[in-house]
């Protein structure tokens, strides 16, 4: 493949003024780039993004840094992304993370150094101290789901606590009492968040009950199968259930079908994320709305907002509240 | 943020030594290697991958160009890809190609711009002599999920004809006769040759029906619902539908469900690709397996041999045939 030093050398210029006029840069003389073009017609070389992005110091691409793209979750994210970077001419580079902090450094410190000037980042391992550390190093940095104090207006976050609240209260004023929870196993901060909802509505609502009533497993189909199967061989009385995500409510599903214990006759259920899957199980599931693509997009454009070291409006919300969506998952006891 | 000629200024010496020391080339010699450090720790300068990329013309960065990465088939093959990236040392740039050529011409050029030395392509909307020129300006580019007589060897496909005979044929041989083919509506080769391997399974077995018992939607679970409905509108004698994917099926399933028609009692249904979705959907989806992620890695593997100018293993294959996946969607009428 010819290089920016064949050009120059074919069309009697140096590598900078080369440069120059594949940047289009102002100070490129006529001559020059008559010469250039055809020398790069000739060798059929290619402008290069790096050589380009190296000058400009800026560069058409957009950073994503998510836990991993095979999640439909993420994938909601990213395309959200992907059509506002669109909009913007900006194509999007993507980093998997997999909520280890090791992997969302690496991922985030490539996209720093591939030097994306706007940056929507999905981290749960990486600290509070070391994502604010990034984003003084990249001004276009954006974090969702997530809220730290210190860059409060670089953060786009959804109220998880109050997602889980919803679910649980949901499920008390349809008259169930004996509520488990099926909770993910990941050392993420949502998980914390969402099973104080839980206790926090069933204090309000003067109901007590045990730890027992908490069941672990992966934020997946798999990991609600197991984890519902563990309830049930704890043997509680239980009428509802308020789970993690979708999934884990999908594999919950699964598991009661085949213990032949009847959803929502026997069984109660409350998804969480409202994702594709929630309409398509049976039955259809009754959930708790995660706003991703409003927050994917409102984060974009504030992360394109700053890369462009322009003003954020201050009215511009960061902060979302969940919603219930209601279908067939849930049967009132009253 | 301090740029490489801060670091050249502080330490001394010229932005070509800066970079060879970036770039441990063994012609930087060790004063200039501990001034160079010295100074890059007291800016804060960050080695910037772009420069890195210019100097060695290679970078980190893989490639891969998909239709969609909210669509959890391309979430699954990415995954793949990222994988073996990673084991490589490598990170992954992921491009959006809509199924339109504009889509995957810009997409396919930003990853080529930015000397992705390895890149796997799904493209559906470029013609064969267009990805052929691409392929050849890209040593290191590999095309999975298509044929082009061309660069045969560097394409890793999946026989989609063979996979709709075999769904075609479990059904006739399970006693259906009126088997209707749910199709997806775009424009696409997978289209085509699926729906050529329903008529092929029908016509070995002398069954001869209506272009009626054929319906069109998008290839998503809402597609399915429409063209179920069409199907149902028609009023053909159907026992059993073969479906352009697994969503389509579940969507299928959806508007059968809401006619209280029961599946497979009534009508049986086998879909495609074996998705996380036909395992969870009611009843569980006899299915066409799809091995996307066998052939990702494949085809990632043979990217980063190519790209590292190394010769290919002729006896590794690169094309596959799908297999049936038996669940509870069909009921023999023998």
């Amino acid at each position: 493949m010819a290089t920016i030093k064949d050009v120059a050398k074919m069309s009697g210029v140096s590598v900078a003024t080369v440069s120059r006029v594949i940047n289009k840069s102002p100070k490129a003389s006529s001559a020059s780039i008559e010469a250039v073009t055809k020398a790069m017609q000739e060798l059929g070389y290619r402008p290069n993004a790096t050589a380009r992005a190296l000058v400009s110091q800026s560069t058409q691409t957009m950073g994503v840094l998510v836990a991993d793209v095979s999640d439909p979750f993420f994938g909601t994210l990213i395309k959200a992304i992907d059509t506002v970077a669109h909009q913007h001419g900006k194509h999007v580079l993507i980093g998997n993370g997999y909520h280890s902090a090791e992997g969302e450094r690496q991922a985030l410190e490539l996209l720093i150094n591939n030097r994306c000037d706007a940056i929507v980042v999905h981290a749960k391992a990486l600290s509070d101290d070391e994502l604010t550390a990034f984003a003084k190093e990249a001004k276009g940095m954006v974090v969702i789901n997530r809220h730290i104090p210190a860059i409060a207006e670089r953060c786009v976050s959804l109220d998880n606590v109050q997602g889980a609240y919803l679910a649980t209260e949901y499920l008390i004023r349809h008259g169930h009492k004996n509520i488990a929870c099926i909770a993910s196993n990941h050392n993420i901060e949502d998980v914390d968040k969402r099973i104080n909802g839980y206790r926090q509505a069933l204090k309000e609502h003067g109901l007590v009950l045990s730890e027992d009533y908490i069941s672990y497993g992966t934020p997946s189909l798999e990991g609600g199968e197991d984890a519902m199967t563990n309830l049930l061989n704890r043997a509680l009385p239980i009428t509802g259930v308020v789970s993690y995500n979708d999934y884990m409510a999908a594999g919950a599903l699964s598991t009661l079908d085949e213990n032949d214990i009847d959803v929502p006759k026997h069984i109660s259920i409350v998804g969480f994320d409202d994702g594709l899957i929630a309409r398509y199980v049976k039955p259809r599931l009754t959930t708790v709305r995660y706003p991703i693509q409003v927050m994917a997009e409102r984060a974009a454009h504030i992360a394109l907002t700053l890369a462009d070291d322009k003003a954020l409006d201050p009215d511009m919300s960061t902060q979302y509240t969940p919603t219930m969506v209601k279908r067939d998952s849930v049967k009132s006891l009253l």
